[in-house]
């Protein structure tokens, strides 16, 4: 295993440290920064990698940040996270908060998974952590705020592919093998099985196995306005993340789609899992201009 | 070869149009799009892969982009860019404009390497052009915007770790060989070769092995203010980067140094190289303030 590490056990609770170090205005104790500040998230929980946080750190992250007005519970859909969140949910209701809770289940790719019944929570989150936030920002209520997120999610499909495997610190070997040949199709964030394993494909033919499931998906038609998002899966540089973007908005073009506005990079991982994952959202002015908003977080910054 | 590419002849070219479809409010043709915009470039030739653009691109995008105050070209120290900016800028001057140029050579790590005489220009250029960017934004003359940048260079210092090769797309094998317990101390970022071989550490030994030779070089000493980079090679994941980043800012703190401001990311990449560099830059009062004034581009983003 070769990775900027010092002891496997310490690698979250030191990055987070490093977070903080880097980033002095954000307090980092229950909270994982990447997408914690102005305009996003008032708090994350970091679990060990690929665990879900427990209750008692989303209590405590809950009662740190209610401000009075509540909070939302943005959560992934995996059966560790959404049993875990409604226990601190409850436990919250119980000391006075008010609770809400939105799931994210984007992914296109299988109906069950390893640790989900029911579709997995990949990157539309991201974006529903942005769009969600923006409205927070700007004063509304909490129920505004989260069906605002719901709408995101129900309007938001994604699907991936990873082209390697990633190496949890702790296990020392890959998750899973991959052939030099084969990539797999519709993989999770946590290095989930997917639909199949397919022959190493060109980014042309790749956009479309990813972006045609999704566009039929929803369904996506002529005519819709989408934020489209070629996300990174940790391993594979940005120059592979543009040539993958070209042909996306080749084939979402050729469908008659208006990209109104796009996001490349990699801000949903897995280590260094070398792949991509494609998020589309339809989107009117509401979310449009909600997305446009200032943000200000160590992984998402702009207009702030 | 597992990339996210079509042809391997053609990733720059599509990497660009994607850069094109990404970001419709700049102009792609000559240029590169990653630090292109608001604060920061305006404009960046791409050669092919780990290859320096012609003089014919580069006098292109020095007319194109020059507004009559004149052009500066930042040109990290490799012999084949010195040459042909040297050329582009002989030919431009005979064209009747005005030019300066400033070579970035920050690599504390070899004195000469595979394609350079002196130095190599490495991870101090993305601050070159981000604080040179910011004065020319702020109208100053060509003369004290090369200033500037001068002053950058000769208060940064960088070294680099690999932990992998990377694959050139046309090449379609790993540049160099590396044993699974076997890093390369002082990697160049076209995979030019380091000081040593030296066996896998953890990452506060690799922050030790990467911020000695850097602060002993300027030196840097107690009570310097910096502004610490530590960079992704390409295919380090950002939990790595910021476990290296605690580390990093450890050391520093040892030596009495005050991290003014941080930068975390992958922003010069070697492809899907796994490792990291480590850039320190000495700074006063008007450094501090250029790096703060907003940018819009790509790859770096705020207050815009």
């Amino acid at each position: 295993m070769k990775k900027l590490i010092n002891d496997p056990q310490d690698v979250v609770a030191e990055a987070l440290q490093g977070i903080e170090a880097a980033h002095p205005d954000l307090r980092v104790d229950h909270q994982h920064g990447g997408f914690v500040g102005l305009g996003m998230l008032d708090a994350a929980c970091a679990g060990e990698v690929f665990t879900s946080p427990v209750p008692d750190q989303m209590l405590a992250a809950t009662k740190l940040v209610d401000g009075g007005a509540g909070v939302l519970h943005v959560v992934k859909n995996y059966t560790g996270d959404v049993m875990n969140f409604d226990m601190a949910a409850e436990m919250a209701a119980a000391t006075g908060a008010q609770v809400l809770s939105v799931v994210t289940d984007d992914d296109v790719a299988v109906q069950d998974s390893t640790w989900t019944a029911g579709r997995r929570g990949v990157g539309v989150t991201v974006l529903v952590e942005k769009i969600a936030g923006a409205a927070a920002e700007q004063g509304r209520t909490l129920e505004q705020v989260a069906d605002i997120a719901r709408q995101v999610n129900a309007n938001g499909r994604s699907m991936g592919l990873a082209l390697s495997s990633c190496t949890v610190p702790a296990a020392g070997k890959p998750t899973f093998d991959l052939g030099e040949n084969e990539m797999e199709l519709g993989v999770g964030i946590h290095g989930e099985p997917g639909r199949q394993r397919v022959p190493l494909a060109t980014a042309r033919e790749i956009a479309e196995m990813l972006v045609e499931p999704v566009l039929a998906d929803l369904p996506f038609t002529s005519g819709d306005n989408v934020i489209a998002f070629v996300n990174g899966l940790g391993g594979t540089p940005l120059i592979e993340l543009y040539v993958m973007y070209n042909e996306v908005n080749r084939v979402l073009t050729a469908h008659g789609l208006q990209v109104a506005r796009s996001l490349v990079g990699s801000y949903i991982t897995s280590l260094e899992m070398a792949g991509t994952s494609v998020t589309l959202l339809k989107v009117g002015d509401e979310l449009l201009s909600l997305w446009d908003a200032p943000v200000k977080t160590p992984a998402l910054r702009w207009g702030a």
